[in-house]
């Protein structure tokens, strides 16, 4: 029975919908600036409401905005298979980071009823809120809070980056898709799959169509605040100044060499990086910066990152600083029985494929807390995302879909 | 004769003023956020219009939004003393950068009008347009396009870090102060007198209260644009990363250290640095900054600043630096009869003074291309400026402007 389902993958139609996505949000160079829970995210949604509905698939919305959109299968009270991914994207993002996610999933669920399938369980497409931080600079938050993992009530304390409670920006969302019906967080669910595209080269650098992700890498993130005082450029002398850019670069500097890793497995960045009052005659009083590190091994995230604030005070020379972790995911094996069964599954499908490692955090890591998780990774184009020029083909986005659609089906139990 | 005008200087109605004008821009840290040509800076004009009308002075606006406050001489055809300052302030400013100068001034014009002193020459009261920098970055843009050294068509193409139109904010700025009549740049003028807080610690520090400038050390500023590219912070190797904040970060440790002069006479600063997107979880693509170098020595401002390109371009790492220069203000001295008329005015008035350099640029700097020029130091708290706690004494306020109303009455030639 294989290939009944992949067969009705159209990639013609999976390209045009995320080409329709792609103008929610466009940016003059190509990419998607389409920010968690601003308006496009919330058109997002409504699209694929109205999509769905044209299918005959239900919709659903819990607290913090996650959204399904549901193939019912033939036991009611099965608990359902999910598949998704995000809507959100980088301030600079481009086409395909999450979105894939979502439409592979959609197309997978076009392609099961195209091709008249039953399944006992079932199967829904899955939006996770705010997986890229927005304004609220807190990423894969629709996920955390659904599992339990973060608190609803502290996310709905955020503010974004312009001071905006992020409740109005939630209830704004859920004014978009007003037919979706109310649903708690938490539901039980009885598997989950995520595709995702790659975001790194080494797909497209060994000639590889499928990734079967085995281990999410871990993530602390650290907001670096350095108190100094204002001060005149042309006054000052350098002795008497307590300058927290000098100081902040510094810090920099000496993280640099904490992190630094001749294998170059550690990644480390320092992506935010705020200087006030920020004008060129003024020696800047104050300075925050953010510290994002990832590594596979759960004993180097702790080790390297413990030492994270005694590194940035012992840097801080004439200004305080002070050190914040916002963020600690630890690294998600992902094996057993999905990664198997995507692995046979693009065998199968005669798709090349290979187990891998994803440097990229996602929503699959939150919620194999509570369910039996798999992703699937297709390729993009030079391994560059988080950037508008990020590219696929349409092509490799079809075979990431036959895979999932596949899957999907033998998760649901065909009847 | 002496002391007529400056026994009608009135301490508190000039304290008063200042704190009327704090109003205009007050932030909640005490400080004042009035940046050129925003509304409060339009307000600010308005004000000194009301006050200038209640006395009987005429006022007058030029094409830049310069604005000047006239009492008139006993010969209308002879060229007028000015004297004033800016009303503008920094992002995070304080209450006298600036301001005291103006308001200084106006105490002048009263104290003359109270004692009932005549003069063959007008006396007015100047707002230089846009000394900070403002939202277009780009300072001591009225005195520099008032003398010619700037185009006033290279300013009137200029947009705000928002995006603004410059020419909106001037026809703004001189709809608020519509009373006031049109003027031409560059009118004659017979001698300019700036007064200001001294925006450093020497005067406090020695204990003295008046302070005669005899230069105004030299600018030099660029702005650095590092080319780099967006990235995925948790894909991408650190040897293919292009970050440019990496790279931003690398140049200004090497400017540290070309700027690096144990004796302290240079001033270096990045004040402003801007990174894009701006994202944690993103590398940086594009960074922005700033460097604000100062020396009293012509030749060392040529040297050490005609080398930044040079220096930029060689710690560029993966990423391009480009750099553009925005300021080149030559060290000024200020010599001849003013400052020897200041110096002799507040001895007679027994206030302890001393000649001094000016750390910060100033207005003055320009107008002393086309009119001899002055300036009086008054001190500032701890020599703390471009700060929200910039603080000064009235009584050190009411002092300088004692010694600005003899001087000016003195180069207005009493009758």
């Amino acid at each position: 029975m294989i290939g009944l389902a992949s067969a009705k993958v159209d990639e013609a139609r999976l390209w045009r919908r995320h080409m329709d996505m792609a103008k929610l949000g466009a940016t003059p160079k190509g990419g998607v600036r389409r920010l968690a829970l601003d308006a496009n995210d919330a058109k997002a949604r409504a699209l694929l409401l109205d999509w769905g509905r044209r299918r005959g698939f239900s919709a659903f919305i819990d607290p913090i905005a996650n959204f399904f959109i549901r193939r019912d299968g033939t036991d009611r009270h099965a608990d359902p298979v999910l598949s998704g991914s995000h809507t959100d994207t980088q301030p600079s993002g481009g086409r395909f980071d999450g979105i894939y996610g979502v439409l592979a999933a959609f197309e997978a669920l076009e392609a099961i009823e195209d091709a008249g399938i039953r399944t006992r369980r079932p199967i829904e497409l899955a939006v996770w809120t705010c997986e890229e931080g927005g304004a609220y600079l807190t990423g894969t938050m629709g996920s955390s809070v659904f599992v339990g993992a973060r608190k609803l009530d502290d996310v709905l304390r955020l503010k974004g980056t312009d001071d905006a409670p992020i409740t109005a920006a939630i209830a704004a969302t859920r004014r978009a898709v007003s037919e979706a019906a109310d649903r708690p967080l938490g539901f039980p669910i009885s598997a989950f799959v995520e595709a995702h595209i790659e975001q790194g080269p080494e797909l497209e650098a060994v000639g590889k169509t499928i990734g079967v992700v085995t281990v999410i890498q871990g993530c602390r993130r650290f907001f670096v605040e350095v108190d100094g005082e204002d001060g005149h450029a042309g006054t000052v002398k350098r002795s008497r100044r307590r300058d927290a850019f000098v100081s902040a670069c510094d810090i920099a500097h000496a993280l640099r060499r904490h992190f630094h890793d001749p294998d170059e497995i550690i990644r480390f960045t320092i992506g935010r990086f705020v200087v006030t009052p920020n004008a060129p005659a003024v020696i800047p009083g104050h300075v925050t910066f953010s510290i994002d590190f990832r590594h596979p091994d759960d004993g180097v995230l702790r080790r390297l990152g413990d030492a994270v604030a005694d590194v940035c005070r012992a840097h801080q020379g004439a200004c305080t600083a002070s050190v914040r972790e916002a963020v600690w995911a630890k690294p998600v094996e992902l094996c057993g029985a999905i990664p198997d069964l995507i692995e046979a599954t693009a065998g199968r499908l005669g798709l090349s494929h290979m187990r891998m490692l994803s440097g990229a955090g996602h929503d699959a890591m939150y919620i194999a807390q509570v369910a039996p998780v798999g992703m699937i990774f297709v390729p993009c184009e030079k391994g560059i995302s988080h950037n508008e020029v990020e590219n696929a083909t349409p092509a490799d986005l079809a075979a990431g879909a036959r895979v999932l659609a596949e899957v999907l089906v033998e998760l649901a139990d065909r009847t």
